[in-house]
């Protein structure tokens, strides 16, 4: 195990790592220019991140250091590595992109879960599908299937949500302004989950926000476009 | 007149300053701490600021200078008085904050234009009411009154729709955080709109959101709280 290990939610084929909280990860510690080695995790593995206090990824092991949640692991970084370059560009950007974190689980990461819900649960490894279905059914209250039935319906309103985000890249071409900060990797984060498991498209093309989502992919020797995310089949 | 001048919406009563837009401008200007005497100006004075070059206030005029849109304001008085309390705290944080403003803008100001429009049209200037009706009846395609007629419904999806800014706020006094920046202005504006023009209450007692709206109201020395904007009779 290296010296510094991240937790990585992995899905039913090898390297298709698709969890969005785990993509915010791994752009922040790419972002820093930080080595680290992932670790494949699944749902149901919650013996081997109990030192982390919590049963989700990302965990990222930094020597001594355990750090979970996405949002934290990004503080950590920026607060440890000050001298690399800067997640987010000082204090109050730090502040500012809290909002987007906030908005990005709400308004992007709920409506995705309900369109795609059963196709994540075809992606999942084989030992996690009975708990995915279990846990995801009785959270929305109804199978898998019907939850994602009128997806094509939702997401029309979810093209419209997304439209604060679709003025800003109208124009600046990053949400951090000229280069990408950490409020770029965050709704970034929302649509690599869904590209690594589902053919569904979200975005209707010519979406300034397509471009964007391609900026981005281009990012860290296309980290994001390669490598720990298999394009969906 | 002044060697810095803004052009400030006025309503029915004298002082009755609501315009959300406004409200942004003012508040970026205190924070600077720059002096500025602000015009009355109603809908139908579009003479006034015909050298904006377009039909809507605020507007600024500082010495030569004429700056009409308040995110346009911001910056410019950002970039012309850098050496002043910064709105922003860098580049990427202003990046950033462009985002809360393509957000409040569509989240919050449509809403309440909903909810409240025959409250505003009551407070709006004699000579802007035909202006006023005509206008947002065209735009909603419905009567002032048929528009809010449902408010206590949508009043509900709307304290939802802030369930981001309420998150941010249960983890730091300010949006920009120790501190407030533009980033608060912004949808700050828009709860002060709704107060100077309406009793409605568009918040729970006990919401964080509210707490916040108090710590804003005390900036400067009250300047939301009194002088430009009488309470909502």
């Amino acid at each position: 195990m290296g010296e510094r290990v991240l937790y990585d939610l992995e899905g039913a084929e090898d390297e298709r790592r698709f969890s969005p909280y785990c993509w915010r990860a791994k752009l922040a510690l790419a972002h820093k220019g930080l080595p680290v080695e992932t670790i494949a995790w699944r749902f149901t593995d919650k013996d081997a991140i109990a030192a982390s206090g919590q049963d989700k990824v990302p965990v990222l092991v930094d020597g001594d250091r355990v750090v979970s949640d996405s949002w934290a692991i990004a503080v950590y970084l920026e607060e440890t590595y000050p001298d690399l370059p800067s997640l987010f560009g000082g204090p109050q950007a730090m502040a500012v992109t809290r909002f987007m974190n906030t908005w990005s689980d709400r308004a992007m990461i709920f409506p995705i879960a309900r369109m795609l819900v059963a196709d994540i649960h075809d992606h999942v490894h084989e030992k996690d599908r009975a708990y995915f279905r279990a846990s995801r059914e009785k959270r929305f209250g109804l199978s898998l299937e019907d939850v994602s039935a009128d997806r094509d319906v939702r997401v029309v309103e979810f093209r419209k949500v997304l439209d604060p985000l679709r003025a800003v890249l109208a124009e600046q071409p990053f949400v951090g302004g000229e280069a990408p900060t950490y409020a770029d990797y965050i709704p970034f984060g929302a649509f690599q989950w869904a590209r690594c498991i589902s053919k569904f498209e979200l975005l209707e093309n010519g979406d300034p926000i397509v471009a964007w989502r391609e900026r981005i992919g281009d990012l860290f020797d296309g980290l994001a476009r390669k490598g720990l995310c298999a394009p969906a089949i």
